[in-house]
């Protein structure tokens, strides 16, 4: 059994109250910068101070790949994994281009492709992807603790204070779904997308071969046994970063779908790490809307985004060191003798 | 009568198919960036180019007094308008707060405020803001036209590629209500919201005062005419810059209600501007929603924003560059080697 950390207490009464006052009275109407104001306040809450800073944005994609993908539940070949993490490391895949675009420092973390380690990659393999999930877990317990040290050392290593989370794994939205059945109880229709673009049969054999592994898999009762017998490689680790991110009041800005499981995985293994977690757009990979719904967040972005990666993540970042500048910079109606409301 | 420009055809049926085709072939699944890829293709054919790029972003806040706002109409004092625009000089109000964080270079257009001309401000004024619209025009059709062609050279004489509309102005929530109602045919109730925070009776009175203001000018009946009878000088003035700035195929992002009703007029008087408009956000003002439902616009955010200013203009930029970016520099399946869906 791991030991995790203690969780900062994230929301203190005190410091919720003062950084409200702050935006109050900022020379604009009382809430009109809306979600924006509420970010900014959150952002203040992780770092536990009235004027927080972002600095040194780290994005991280964990890459792995899925034994379930040999069974037809992707429209992409499993060798599409270490193509992408190829051309993510050369600069051509879109979280390349959003991280040069906004500043963000790109890390590929190979959490278990299928596939020699690609020369840049971060060495975080546990095995050549996980085991198909319909005829046996997707990984040993060891295993799945190992991940989730894996990610919580990654992030220790990384500078700055905010993680960007990304993945790239074919077949991983069936890994997503089926940790979201398990975690959230919602049925399993409910929580299976058409991925990277499955027709109607295509989701339907894919909501036929993960019943078989829910089946499998019923006993594991545990967030670490789920973790082992249904997770993805990336997910666990990703979950081990999520852990660590909150732990160290970093700010963790969640993308789709996939990152929405790691955080939930992370969530049921150490409570709390959600109020570290801003959630950076709706995916359109249908399952992400009633998760976020099952939750009751709200993203920032809705734009029709299910490419994954941490496109989302990288794509909605400015708003967050915006919703700093705002709280830190704005005049206040005193300071700029501005007259309030009549 | 003013001679409008000729606008450039923007929907040339080739380069849509090509910048189409460019998308569907990036490493990607097919859409799965969503809207940033309808925001790329439309400033491409904005530019009329493939890969556009967007250079020395200008935000413009246009700035006026409303006669209108000495009848109850704001929950902010007439005074706030000089206050506010000093307060964006110096460098204290969320836009400009928000056009540091971004490298928009900031103009304030003094275009009819109560008050003597602010240092640092640019001198388009007409006068010291409109006419009471329940007892007289808001001004001239002299007066209106001038409007326009001090927004049009203001707009000749900016660098750059692209025009971010900000406006100031307390009381215009009621110049731009009063526009809607008269552009779109909509009933009055749907075209008023609460500004900057009435309350139910305060919106009740002002759409009593409103009314009277329509009753009174219901004998103007060409754009030009509706401009001088019901607009702001701030309204009128970003009209004929959005008109410039189309016309010289800049990319116009429209912030929240009172710039859409700048843009509407805009539209009425030269058809076809708004081809270059990309609309910020979705403003909790209510009746921007239904005007955005009534065009069948989508706007990038929804984050319940109600400041003006250009503040979410500000806010939705960086989106822009990202789109052009991606279209620019993203790999495709054939060059960087990666297999394609089964």
């Amino acid at each position: 059994m791991m030991n995790f950390p203690e969780l900062p207490l994230l929301a203190e009464p005190g410091l919720a109250a003062r950084v409200q006052h702050l935006l109050d009275h900022k020379t604009k109407p009382l809430g009109a910068l809306g979600r924006i104001e509420s970010l900014a306040l959150q952002i203040a809450l992780i770092q536990g101070v009235e004027k927080p800073q972002l600095a040194d944005p780290q994005l991280v994609v964990f890459a792995a790949d899925h034994g379930v993908s040999r069974r037809g539940v992707s429209a992409y070949p499993r060798e599409v994994t270490p193509q992408m993490v190829a051309n993510m490391l050369a600069g051509g895949a879109a979280v390349s281009v959003l991280a040069r675009q906004h500043g963000l420092t790109l890390s590929i973390a190979d959490c278990g492709v299928d596939a020699p380690l690609a020369r840049g990659a971060l060495d975080l393999r546990i095995g050549p992807g996980t085991g198909d999930v319909t005829a046996g877990p997707a990984m040993t317990v060891d295993q799945a603790t190992q991940a989730l040290r894996n990610g919580m050392v990654l992030v220790e290593r990384l500078p700055g204070n905010a993680l960007l989370l990304g993945e790239m794994g074919i077949g991983n939205t069936s890994a997503a779904s089926l940790l979201m059945q398990r975690l959230t109880g919602l049925s399993l229709t409910d929580c299976v997308g058409r991925g990277t673009g499955l027709d109607d049969a295509g989701v339907a054999r894919k909501v036929a071969v993960l019943g078989e592994a829910l089946e499998r898999h019923a006993g594991a009762q545990s967030p670490l046994d789920i973790a082992a017998a249904l997770g993805g490689l990336e997910i666990v680790t990703m979950a081990g970063s999520v852990i660590a991110a909150a732990a160290q009041r970093r700010v963790v800005l969640v993308d789709g779908f996939i990152t929405t499981a790691a955080v939930a995985l992370a969530q049921a293994l150490c409570p709390g790490v959600l109020q570290a977690c801003v959630f950076a757009h709706r995916s359109a990979e249908g399952p992400h809307s009633r998760w976020l719904a099952h939750w009751g967040v709200k993203p920032l972005l809705d734009l029709d985004l299910r490419l994954g990666e941490g496109s989302g993540a990288a794509l909605a970042w400015p708003l967050l060191p915006a919703a700093c500048a705002l709280l830190a910079d704005m005049a206040s109606f005193e300071s700029a003798g501005v007259s309030n409301r009549e």
